[in-house]
């Protein structure tokens, strides 16, 4: 496997980053934040401490990950996307709310992001939820509630509105039965077997 | 009260940032912005020459703060929240439309958040509004309107779908009756007092 | 014409920027990307080998301009508004996709953005479509399609929802018969004249 590349102009601060693993200009990954083998970090990327990065990730420009927010293997996030991780964010200097913010236990919402899942440009994710293995959201949605695995989400909030194979193309039925006419997969019959092969993070 | 932190990969040419403040790594801000006390300024923020900021304000990373924006003090901005400060925006090098971009008075349209605002993340600003006090503007959402104080937004265009309390918690009814489950508050009875408190910025 | 400008901050690799063009602080201009002159290039943008982008072009902060993408002249870009390039994003080193990764042909839609179009704050334009001169796209709207010109559009997914001139103001009728009550010019006259005036990308 390759070594790490890390560009000049980006910041590293994890010792917890796997070989393979390049990370690009302006880029920031905070001291404790775990990232698997083989990703792609984009220029002006941002992890924080806590976040948990799987092996394959693709983080394009701008993608902040913060602490409470794990992707799963082979995760794609697009240009601009958004993760979340308190559902009610006031400034935690304000005076009135000084105490929710002292601990995470008090305001912190994990969010889990299933493997394989392709996270659309510019979408918002909001805490507290979990995105089911291969799902894809579309550009531009805001997901707002847990996506069921192989799902296609658009809109604000976003709805599914049909189910994605494995490879990213929309399939004509429900994922559990029909074969992609693109790459020929099942993907459910194809996803149980995957399932034995998933990495732990 | 603390001093001010700026980290080794900001870019701080202000002169008029609070103590307290901390700049994080690959933000801007530049000469002539002004930011209050106690401020936290994320990774790859910009804030542009006229920015007003107040104290105890959160910035999350990417967020840009132009000329005519002002943030009163204790607000709250998510990740890839954008705000805007022209209507009609074209580029200014364009032959056609140069003489509008020949002063700020022609195309600048100013923006005020008032005290204790939360502007989810990703949420999207259009220029020449005010966002009334601690409301809560829902993550993905597009404000296109003056907001009223304490409303909860949601949506493209956001729309008023209840009230929150100065706590960030969705009230049971209207904020000038009614205590928050939450934290026991009546907003609209302890902001009356809050307003002789209000710093001028 | 004047010099360019880089910011000490900004990371310019391209040797095909025009004159006058400004590079801001920690932004990106990958080798290999086409700049025309006289361009404003925002903080913390960026341009990745295959951008093409034209004269008088304004992208504000954040702005992503990916292989595939052609600005033509005079177009703006707002903060954080978000190009894409592929229509079926996943991870390219998740196994089962890797093949499609292999050569652009198979997975890359080129976007012709066209002269003079306004692209609003945190808007979203998804892969493999053409937008028509002089458009205007309102910030937050997430476009899907092919826009005619002179098109005022919003929304999620984005809709036509007037004309605007090229000054950028709002027309009570359309483009083809009506003149403009603030600029007073009848864009489509005016634009067949100028369309003999067209720089070539």
């Amino acid at each position: 496997m390759a070594d790490r590349y890390y560009h000049p102009a980006a910041l590293v601060e994890s010792a917890d980053v796997g070989l393979g693993t390049r990370v690009w200009a302006f880029a920031h990954v905070m001291r404790g934040a775990r990232v698997g083998t083989c990703c792609n970090i984009g220029d002006h990327a941002f992890l924080e401490t806590g976040a948990i990065v799987g092996n394959n990730v693709t983080l394009k420009n701008n993608v902040c990950i913060w602490a409470g927010i794990t992707l799963e293997d082979d995760v794609f996030v697009g240009p601009n996307a958004t993760f979340t991780n308190d559902r009610y964010p006031r400034s935690p200097r304000m005076p009135q709310v000084a105490a929710r913010y002292e601990t995470p236990e008090r305001w912190l919402s994990p969010t889990v992001v299933e493997r394989g899942v392709s996270i659309g440009a510019n979408a918002t994710v909001v805490p507290g939820i979990r995105i089911g293995r291969y799902s894809m959201i579309a550009a531009g949605s805001v997901v707002t509630a847990n996506v069921p695995p192989f799902s296609l989400m658009v809109g604000t909030p976003a709805r599914a509105v049909g189910c994605v194979c494995r490879c990213g193309q929309k399939l004509l039925g429900d994922y559990r039965t029909i074969a992609c006419d693109v790459c020929g997969e099942t993907p459910r019959m194809r996803c149980l077997e995957s399932e034995l092969e998933v990495s732990i993070l």
